[in-house]
C-alpha cells in the first residue's frame, strides 16, 4: 500500500476526540521519518499550522510531536521549532544515493549529452563580497529610491488584479507597460519606437538569452562580442552554441574593422562600454551600422546605464541612427530602479518581433503581472524620470570624487579611462605593480573591486581595476579609497605629497 | 551634429526665464517629430511631467506644446493628452522600412538561421476567450484568495528590502523560499527534499524550458511526451531540438511499454494526467521508474495541480518512489496562488543541480526578490496550506456539479473520464456528433471549452471536450452547462427526460 502524502492524512484520520487521531498521526509521521520522506534536519511546521491544515486540534498534534520527541525521532530547538532528528537508527536506501559532496555534475549528465555541455560551468557569482561592500559593480543606490511610492503602486496594482479573474497574460508584456516604455525611451534615449515594438523581459539577462536563442544557429553563427566585455552576455551566447569572436575595443569603442566577415550578430555597449567606460564615436557607429547593412548582420545594443550620462553631449543610440532594421535595443530597470525587480525590455525590429515573443512565451510565458503594472504606473506618472534625474546628480558627484582621487592619489600606478556616465570607472595599470594581489587584498577587506583581467576573453589582456560607485555614498567611497590606497606601494614618486588627511580633504 | 536625446535637452537649455528655453524646446521637439524619433500617434508626457524631468517651468513646456499644436505637429485629445500628429508633410526614411503588416517573420530571420527555426511559430494563446469566460482551463479561482494577506506580506518584504543595499541574489532562489518549498512538498506531497534540492523558476514553463536546455542534445535526444498532452511543454522541447516521441495514455496513465528504447527524457503528469485527468497506476509508476533506471533515462514529473485531490487515496509522487535519482519534480504556484505570480520550482536530483542553476542564471539571473520573499512567508506562516484546504473543498464541489450534470444531461453524447482532482474535466465523445462545431459555437458564446483534438500530437486522436471548472463559481458553471447543453442536438434518446429547470435543480 502506498504511503500517504502528509497533508492528505486528514482524510483518513479517525473521528475527532477518539484519541485514535493522535496515534495515527504519530504512526504516519514516524513512518515518514523512517523511510526518508521527512529528512533529517527538516524543520516541521508548527503545531498550530499543522492542526489548522489537517483540521484536527492543536493538542492532538502536540501529543504526536511529544511522543516522537520522547522517542528521539524529533528534536526541539528552544524557540526555533521542531526538527527531524539528524541521527536515526535506520538509514534509507534513498539517502545513500544522494551525493552530499556534489563536486561536479556526475557522469549521468555527460551521458545524456553528446555535444559539448554548455551548462556544466559554475553559475557566475553576482558579487563575492557582501551587499554592504564598497565599490560594488553594476548595482545602483537604492537608499534614495522612493520605496513608499513603489509600495503604493504595487498595492494599487494588486487591488486591481484582485478584482478580475486570474489569467495568463500577453507574453510580449502588459500593453500599458509597453506604452510607458515606448514613451520613456523615445524621450530619454531618442529611440524611435511604438508600444508594439517593445518586448518585456526578465531583465537584460533574459533579453540576451532570448535574442541568442532566436538569432544563433548552434555551431554555425559567428557572434562578435566586445573584448573586454560582460561575462554573463558571453554565457548566454555560449549556451546557444554561438561561435564567439572577441573584438577589441579602443578609445572610440568597438574596432569595427576587426569584425570577422561572417559575423551574424554584434553585441555592443555603445553609450558606455562595459567595462572600459568609453563611448562609441559617431564614426564607429556609422561604420558598425554600415557593416551590419552590407553583411546582413544584426546589432544588439545594450544600453544598460544609458540614463546616467553626465554633462557631455549624449550620442544617439544606434537604434536611433539605424535605417535598415538591424538593431535590437536592450534596456533594463535594474539600474534605474533596482535589480530585484527583474524587468527589462527589447525594442525589436518588426521582422523579428514574432519570433522574439514566441521565444519569451516558451521561456517563461510572461513576466509577473503585478510588477509590470506597477512599473507602468511608475513610468507614466513621471516617477522614473524624476528618480533618474536625482540619481544622475548623485552619481555624477560620486564619479567626480572617484576621478579626482584616482588622478591625485593613484596616478603613479593607475590611469583612469575618461568616461562620462554610468556607475563605474575603470583604470588601467600604469606601472608594473601586481594588481591581482591588490585586488585580492581589497576583496578580503570588503572592497568589491575587480581586476580588469576577468573581463578579457582570454583572461590575459591589459591589467586594470574596475570599481563601481553606484551603491555607496561619498563618505563610504572616500573611506574606501583611503583603504584601497594603503594596499598600493607606500613609497610614491616624489611629486605626490601623500597624507591620509589630505586624501579625504581633496577628494570631496 | 548628432541630435540630442530628449531627456538630456535640459543640459543644453538656455537660462530660465529668458524665453529662449521655450524656443529651444519647440525646435528640438519639432526636429524629433520630423526625423521620426517621436513617431506619429505617440502620446507625449504631460506638461507637468516634462517640466519636472527637464527642470523647467510648466508654462515653458505648455508654450512649446501650444506652438506645435498650432503648427499641426501635435494634436490633443480632450482629456486624454497630447499626441504626435498621424499625418505629417515629411515621411522619414525610417518609417518606410517598417513593415506595418507584419505577417511572417521575414527572410532576414531565415537567412540568419541555417537549421530549422524553432521560433517561427506563433506564440500560443493562453485563452482565446475573455478572462470572464466560463470553463477556462488551467486557471484557479482567485475570488477566495486572501489578497489582503498577500499585500501585507509584499509590503513587509519590500520594507525589508528597502533597508539593505540592492543586489543580484542567488540564481537558485532565496534560501527562505527554498526552505518553505521543501517543507511544503515534504508534507503536502511526500516529496523527499531539502532546501538545497529546490531550484526556484518562473512558473512551470521556465522549469520545462530549463530542463529541456540541460537534458536535450539538439537533434539527438528522444523525449517522450504523453499523447494527448500539454502543448506548451511540447514547445519547450521543440525549441531545444528534441526528437519528440508521443506515447499513448490509457486509464492507467502513460503506456510505459510504448516508450522507444532510446528515450532519454520522459515527461509525465502522473497525479492528474493533462488533459485526460486519469491518475497513473502504481503498476505503471513502478514500470516507468524501472524503465528510467535500466535505460539511463530521466523522468520529468509535472505535478501542476497535485494539491487539489479529492477523496480518493492519493498516490505517492514518482519522486517519492524513485530510488535512482532519475526524477525531476516540477511544481507551480500558478494554481495554488495565481498565474500572475510566475513562480514555480524544480526538485532536482543532486547530479543535475549545478547545471540547472547555471541554466537558470543564464536565462534570467534570478526570479524577482520581493515576490520570492513574500511567498516564503505565505508558505511558512501556513497561509498556503489553509488556502489550499479551502480551495480543495470548493473545487471538489464544482467537480461534483460538473460530473453530475455531464452524467445526467450529456450522457447520450459525452462520457466523462473519472478523475479525482484538479480543476478540469475531460469527456470523450460517445456518439458521432460534430464536437468541433459545438466547441466553436460555445467559444463564440464566451465558453472557453476546448476540443480534445487540440491536445493530440497529430491533432487527430479521439474526439472530446475539455472543460475547466477552477475559475467559475457554481452558479456560473450551472448557467454555462445549461447554455452548453443547448448547443447539443435537441432530441436526445428517450431515456433522458430533459428540462432546463431540472438541470439547475439536479446539478447542485
Amino acid at each position: 500500500m502506498p504511503k500517504h502524502a502528509m497533508l492528505e492524512l486528514a482524510i483518513t484520520l479517525p473521528p475527532r476526540g477518539s484519541g485514535a487521531v493522535m496515534r495515527v498521526l504519530h504512526r504516519e509521521l514516524r513512518a515518514a521519518i523512517l523511510d526518508g520522506r521527512l529528512k533529517p534536519g527538516l524543520r516541521l511546521p508548527s503545531t498550530r499550522i499543522l492542526a489548522d491544515s489537517w483540521g484536527v486540534s492543536r493538542n492532538t498534534v502536540m501529543g504526536a510531536y511529544d511522543l516522537l520527541l520522547s522517542e528521539g525521532y524529533l528534536f526541539a530547538r528552544h524557540g526555533a521549532g521542531t526538527y527531524v532528528a539528524e541521527t536515526l537508527p535506520l538509514r534509507t536506501e534513498r539517502a545513500s544515493i544522494i551525493d552530499e559532496t556534489e563536486t561536479e555534475p556526475d557522469a549521468r549528465l555527460n551521458a545524456l549529452w553528446r555535444s559539448p555541455p554548455p551548462y556544466l560551468g559554475k553559475p557566475w557569482v553576482s558579487s563575492m563580497a557582501s551587499s554592504h561592500a564598497i565599490f560594488r559593480l553594476g548595482v545602483p543606490d537604492t537608499a534614495s529610491f522612493p520605496f513608499h511610492i513603489w509600495r503604493r503602486l504595487l498595492a494599487r496594482s494588486l487591488r486591481a488584479l484582485a478584482k478580475v479573474p486570474a489569467a495568463y497574460v500577453e507574453a510580449q508584456g502588459r500593453p500599458l507597460l509597453r506604452e510607458a516604455i515606448a514613451n520613456h525611451v523615445s524621450f530619454a534615449r531618442a529611440v524611435a519606437c511604438r508600444p508594439e515594438d517593445v518586448v518585456v523581459t526578465a531583465g537584460t539577462q533574459q533579453a540576451f538569452d532570448l535574442l541568442a536563442r532566436i538569432l544563433v544557429t548552434a555551431g554555425r553563427s559567428t557572434v562578435a562580442l566586445e573584448d573586454p566585455g560582460y561575462p554573463p552576455l558571453r554565457a548566454a551566447f555560449v549556451a546557444a552554441g554561438a561561435k564567439l569572436a572577441p573584438v577589441p575595443v579602443d578609445a572610440e569603442g568597438l574596432v569595427v574593422e576587426r569584425l570577422p566577415a561572417d559575423t551574424r550578430v554584434i553585441c555592443v555597449t555603445p553609450s558606455h562600454q562595459f567595462p572600459l567606460g568609453v563611448a562609441m564615436s559617431m564614426r564607429r557607429r556609422a561604420e558598425l551600422l554600415e557593416f551590419a547593412r552590407v553583411n546582413g548582420a544584426v546589432v544588439i545594443e545594450d544600453d544598460y546605464d544609458g540614463e546616467f550620462r553626465f554633462g557631455a553631449t549624449p550620442r544617439d543610440a544606434l537604434q536611433t541612427l539605424d535605417r535598415s532594421g538591424s538593431v535590437f535595443y536592450v534596456g533594463t530597470f535594474s539600474k534605474s530602479l533596482f535589480p530585484g525587480i527583474r524587468l527589462g525590455f527589447v525594442v525589436a525590429p518588426p521582422w523579428a518581433r514574432r519570433a522574439l515573443i514566441t521565444a519569451k512565451q516558451c521561456a517563461d510565458w510572461h513576466s509577473p503581472v503585478m510588477e509590470q503594472d506597477a512599473l507602468a504606473a511608475f513610468i507614466s506618472e513621471g516617477h522614473l524620470a524624476r528618480h533618474v534625474r536625482k540619481m544622475r546628480k548623485l552619481y555624477s558627484e560620486r564619479r567626480e570624487l572617484m576621478m579626482s582621487s584616482l588622478q591625485t592619489h593613484f596616478s603613479p600606478w593607475l590611469e583612469s579611462i575618461p568616461s562620462s556616465g554610468g556607475m563605474h570607472l575603470t583604470a588601467l595599470v600604469r606601472e608594473s605593480i601586481d594588481i591581482e594581489t591588490i585586488v585580492r587584498s581589497a576583496r578580503q577587506r570588503n572592497m568589491d573591486v575587480r581586476s580588469l583581467r576577468s573581463f578579457w576573453d582570454d583572461g590575459n589582456g591589459q591589467a586594470g581595476l574596475v570599481m563601481g560607485y553606484g551603491s555607496s555614498g561619498p563618505e563610504a567611497l572616500t573611506e574606501g579609497l583611503l583603504q584601497l590606497r594603503r594596499l598600493f606601494p607606500a613609497s610614491a614618486p616624489a611629486r605626490v605629497v601623500w597624507g591620509s588627511s589630505r586624501l579625504v580633504a581633496e577628494s570631496r
